[in-house]
């Protein structure tokens, strides 16, 4: 703050001159002592001056309606909505949303540094605060195939970015407590910022040597009472509530039935589609259901903003008091979190308009090079007529491993009403690699999904009951230069293109929601269980840290042992 | 933490080598998650790197007993406790505090920059953390006469210690919210830190205004709404309790009758004698009467640890969890915090034996430089016969302004039972400039009373019912160069050297106590209250920050309304 702006608004604070917006006879949720006070919040230059009785050029009067602060997401990826950054912040900050702590690991892992930049320069001037952590794990590991290697040489640049917050989420927990140099080095280097976590499951000792690296938080706990051991641990835990994962039951569940109020713990998406944003919300919806639950509302609004501000060093952020940026939240029933208006800098974001789509780089939609793919290389043989199955979990994106045993005499697998086949494709750097393998609690009949959105190399991953159809579906995204196709007998029912890195699409959000209704629609009549989204649960099947299961160009990965397995 | 470390460290996490120390079978309180969790804390080279069941080299059997993190003392003034500050930690930290948030500002008003050296080279290998604050208001105010003057550009270079955290209390809050160029030069410097606060009972709006320059705590707060206010606007409370000021009563019954945690609250001792820590203790005593007054005993330790921790940044401090380092209270029982040993970076601190006193330079045992100071300096006329009274208010170190009006005719006054004469000489500069005003509820009767520690800016202070002491007990002081006297019946009684900047002694602390006990005894038989520590409370009374009315060289100060007033 400029000494000659501190001296206006201090006299605006204390009463010697108008505020530019006074928001009045509100009922203001006040995070820090957990009341809600009556009062006006003045606010000058997008700042809050002055919380109490004050007047202004202009004045809004919001007599029966609460203020609370601007929601934070604590962790998310812009690139898995499929919509442009900018698209999706703005979506989201109609709902409440201003300020996203993004990991573009995504456009990491296809285009390395350049898909950093442009996750960086497509929200420099949205209606909300958005920082970026350093992707931590590009590749996710060493077994994966992916579009670029990120080291600590190659992010140092970074940190003098204001916007640059961090270390994103550390995923490859063996090179951290092992003290793998490389992994170190990343560290290291972002010493005294925020590293975040994904510790999904460690074992009690492994989790306390990954935390004694320095990782701070964690947004994979699915149990409250791995919740609490991380927690124990002095770890901060980001709930998530995604499109596929979703944690906010169970956790906030566990604390309400605990009498905790939430301290260390905190909100986030993750991953949430800009469908699911408009049917249901971002952040606000993770309030909304803990309130729900049975957590005091002030308490659900603090691990939305607050406890996140703190956690990420955000001193001006997450609260309503005098020096603080008026990102504010009008709401007209607290319990219900109906959000009435959403303020950025003191002013109001538009609750509709077009949304401008920016310009992408030619380079960063030209990214699918996939070397000498044929049919033949989706046959599955067993010379003994083992098979290892990858089974799904209803709702979670861990999977469990299994053994299954083909008819005697039988060694080629056939797909049948529940099992399938599954591939990925590496389409990076055209190496012809192909892995093969089964999958169970997908239930695609009569065709083939295929995606290049597939965490997190974003390869092609592709699961069918037949090789022609998978084969015609991989065929397809090449054609299209990335994105979700969908095959029925033979022919291709329709594409969704996400021409940007193979991971986004710049035709415009609402064509790709009604698009991507249209395409899921197909999967569930072609036997995708009613409640999955197919291509997110797809896109998880290939993430080789996440247990128990994975695929990847390489062949099948038994992520607990941390050795290629058997087809 | 260096790699190769790291490395070990986790192998002995995770159960595949033996920790050099393990504290085995404790209850273990973890401020993270309020819980007490029977267990063993593994340790080595100082940094806890397991809880859980380990084995090491060493075992020490801790069954029966609850082990909580060190304490930290959020703020403190080490030259206020007579003692040079090696001692003076030392004495803390076998009551366990192991971390100190030191502020230097006796002796920088003193000494300046060479005055703070002082004190981060006295603590540089104590056996306990000490950070050190800048001090910002050197001198506290420009209506002051003290020893330097320190501006930003002084405050610049030290930006680079890292035992340096950030800006020290901000006392002076009349140039914050009028924009002082000087000042905010201060503030914006420690942009990225903690900026302490010292806001004693602000109005509503110039504390609205303080707030937004960015400062983060107070510890002036002496009730419970008070700190409301300030915690409503975002500002950290340390609850504070000392030799004088004693605030752990009010603010944390508040804080129990409103079924409130304390999260927000930390502790401190702000100013706090040896011999009041050997007697009652440090923090450890601000935690034990937190729980006496009913706070729950894990919530009142975390006021001492985590709370703190977090408000200034150490992210290896506060908590028992791996990666912190291993400074450690063990307890025989939780709710008397009754102290059995204390661990400072894994190894015990010794709870007797004789402590080093590091040599001063020179330069800063001759700083008492007086001008032309006579008995004659100490008349006090009015013509009219009003004159204003200092009115003491008892356990406080507030004040109240009365105005008295002699009986008609008098213009002269004289000290009966109720008023005695209090008087301030410059000592720095010899500048000859001498205050003179009147006090009531001091007491002294047949003598005087005299002290070159007086804050800020540490003039000599005397107090008597009779010119000739006050005049005698000064020539003591500026023959000692600084101290404490006491002069009965025109004799010089005894003195308490203080010759290191007029603040300290270097004689060791039992002689210091030894003195003091005797001096205090004979200041109650003079007739000051019993449980009032004369030379504590005379301290204050030339602090011009402090309300209502004060005594400075250039005379009375009515601090309220920011004008001299008449004697």
């Amino acid at each position: 703050m400029e000494l000659k702006d501190y001296q206006r608004y201090s006299e605006i604070t204390r009463g010697q001159r108008k505020a530019e917006l006074v928001l009045k006879n509100a009922e203001i949720v006040n995070v820090f002592t957990g009341e809600i006070l009556a009062g006006d919040v003045a606010i000058e230059d997008g700042i809050i001056v002055g919380t109490g009785s004050y007047e202004g050029k202009t004045e809004r009067d919001m007599t029966g309606k609460y203020i609370c602060p601007g929601f934070i997401d604590s962790h998310l990826h812009l690139e898995s909505t499929l919509v442009t950054p900018g698209e999706l912040v703005t979506v989201a900050s109609r709902h409440g949303t201003t300020t996203f702590i993004v990991d573009p690991h995504e456009s990491a892992n296809v285009s390395g540094l350049a898909g950093i930049d442009y996750i960086v320069n497509q929200t420099e001037d949205v209606s909300a605060n958005v920082f970026v952590m350093m992707p931590s794990c590009v590749p996710a590991t060493s077994i994966d195939d992916n579009g670029c290697t990120l080291t600590a040489e190659d992010m140092a640049p970074y940190l003098k970015n204001k916007r640059i917050l961090g270390l994103g989420e550390v995923m490859d927990y063996i090179s951290v407590v092992n003290g793998e140099a490389g992994m170190h080095q990343k560290l290291t280097l972002f010493e005294n910022r925020v590293r975040d976590g994904h510790a999904p499951f460690l074992a009690e000792r492994d989790l306390q040597a990954y935390v004694m690296a320095g990782i701070k938080t964690d947004h994979e706990c699915s149990e409250f009472e791995y919740a609490m051991r991380e927690r124990r641990n002095g770890m901060t835990i980001l709930i998530r509530e995604g499109s596929a994962a979703r944690n906010v039951d169970a956790i906030v569940s566990g604390l309400v039935e605990n009498h905790m109020t939430g301290e260390g713990f905190c909100f986030c998406t993750d991953d949430k589609h800009i469908e699911d944003i408009e049917r249901e919300g971002h952040i606000d919806h993770n309030v909304r259901r803990a309130i729900e639950l049975g957590m005091n509302p002030v308490d659900a609004i603090k691990m939305a903003t607050i406890h996140s501000a703190q956690c990420y060093g955000f001193d001006n952020l997450g609260a309503i008091a005098p020096g603080y940026q008026a990102d504010l939240i009008i709401l007209n029933d607290l319990e219900k979190v109906s959000i009435d208006e959403v303020y950025y800098k003191g002013k109001v974001v538009q609750k509709d308009g077009k949304i401008e789509i920016r310009s992408c780089p030619e380079e960063l939609k030209n990214t699918v090079h996939v070397g000498g793919f044929s049919e033949a290389d989706l046959k599955l043989e067993s010379p003994d007529g083992f098979f290892t199955v990858i089974e799904m979990q209803d709702g979670q994106i861990t999977t469990k491993k299994q053994i299954k045993k083909l008819a005697e005499g039988k060694c080629s697998f056939v797909s049948d009403e529940q099992l399938q086949k599954i591939a990925v494709i590496e389409r990076h750097k055209a190496t012809g690699k192909t892995g093969v393998g089964i999958v169970s609690g997908f239930g695609i009949r009569g065709g083939a999904i295929a995606s290049s959105v597939s965490h997190d190399s974003h390869n092609i991953i592709v699961i069918g009951d037949n090789d022609k159809d998978m084969w015609l579906a991989v065929q397809e995204l090449i054609r299209v230069q990335g994105g979700y196709t969908i095959v029925s007998d033979h022919r291709v029912f329709d594409t969704l293109e996400l021409p940007v890195m193979g991971l986004m699409s710049d035709a415009g959000y609402q064509y790709s929601n009604r698009k991507l209704k249209t395409m899921i629609d197909k999967a569930h009549e072609m036997g995708v269980g009613r409640g999955v989204d197919p291509f997110i649960t797809l896109s998880f099947m290939a993430l080789p840290v996440i247990p128990e299961i994975r695929i990847t160009p390489r062949g099948i990965y038994d992520v607990l042992s941390g050795e290629f397995s058997r087809n």
